[in-house]
């Protein structure tokens, strides 16, 4: 399985991706979840992908295919597309085609495949947006009532995220949001693991302002969770009921 | 959906259940889901309940059915069972049946019905247990390494409980932690709602030490509440990354 999150605030987006894959419990291998293309100062995207690894791998190749075709339009690339809703629509469109080819090869065996992605992203002069793109290809947006979207195991990080983030969290607080959403799924979860991939887009910068792999053995990282099991341990002691 | 959580402690067992039923989103309602049976001072033993209602419901009745048949014998009435074992099983057989029939008849509109249920108990003499009883009947038990079951929408709940239950854990910050695990699980989930049912057995009682109903607008529940989300705001506020 999988956890992602991104979080759409006022100052910015934050993206955060674990790496676990597995193919049953017996072959967990590690996979990068979290894909960015830039033109800096120009336009961002970050796709953030869950579910069934070759279909979301298949996807992103294709999508870098079109990129670099020398025949790309604005209706193929998603470097091209003149808005964040069109580049949206063209990564829909691609998982839910990769996904019916993949289904096809799959339903001989009874089997099938599926994945979900958050696309990220912002074109100079447009404004930040990020949508969820479910497996038909169809997709929601993130607004100023649900300043954030998850893929994968999202039910163990959810009560962090509904009580602390709000459009305008800082780009500070939202980081250690998302972590602490994720310690609490990589406690409660197996089948999401370590190393984590963080990444921050500035509003309007058009980039990636900064993006950071955090590996296991993270003294920050575990120093952050320990303290915030403590914290978690100190308030609940406190609790009268 | 359901939330319902079952504590296995040194000091006693802890119970904790919902009482939101819906068909669909626009017809909710509110049925109880945890069920007792006791000979003071001789035997206890609790039932929550999670799934389809038809299913929970027939089987909760045929239980007391067989709790009042004059034939009753050691194999069918869960208050002459020599065992918490025998308990289960009883209840585990119970359920499996009544979903088969249940199923049977769902069939024919290709649709299915299951449920689950945490079985917790005591009998003079014998030890406190406290079973996860699948759909299909077969179950597994609480232990020191994990005493804690969870049915129903039990993700969002989990980390709290991860986090602070341990066997040592008393029966007072044992009934904190259900319910900040239910507090959680009604903010993030919809489908789980007030008013929630607390069930307290003590070790050796035999009993059910304490119940009780907290509804909705429960001023204590609240303040519980606002003081939990007020201690995570503060602890997340001194975290540093």
């Amino acid at each position: 399985m999988t956890y992602c999150v991104g979080l759409l605030l006022n100052e910015g987006m934050v993206l955060l991706s674990d790496t676990r894959t597995n193919a049953g419990f017996d072959n967990i291998a590690i996979y990068k979840k979290m894909f960015t293309f830039e033109e800096p100062g120009e336009r961002v995207v970050a796709i953030l992908t869950a579910g069934s690894l070759s279909v979301t791998q298949t996807t992103i190749a294709r999508l870098k295919e079109a990129i670099h075709d020398p025949d790309a339009t604005e209706d193929s690339s998603i470097l091209k597309a003149p808005t964040m809703l069109k580049v949206a629509e063209i990564i829909g469109n691609m998982l839910a085609q990769v996904r019916l080819d993949i289904d096809e090869k799959l339903s001989a065996m009874k089997q099938s495949a599926s994945a979900s992605m958050i696309v990220a992203g912002q074109r100079r002069g447009g404004e930040m947006r990020m949508f969820l793109i479910y497996p038909e290809g169809n997709f929601i947006e993130a607004t100023e009532d649900t300043p954030f979207l998850q893929i994968g195991e999202h039910k163990y990080g959810k009560p962090i995220l509904d009580r602390v983030v709000k459009p305008e969290t800082s780009l500070a607080d939202a980081q250690k949001a998302v972590l602490l959403s994720m310690d609490s799924t990589l406690r409660s979860n197996l089948s999401v693991g370590m190393p984590l991939d963080l990444a921050v887009i500035e509003r309007d910068g058009c980039r990636i302002a900064s993006r950071r792999r955090i590996e296991a053995g993270d003294e920050n990282f575990r120093a952050m969770s320990e303290a915030w099991s403590r914290a978690l341990r100190e308030g609940f002691s406190q609790i009268r009921i």
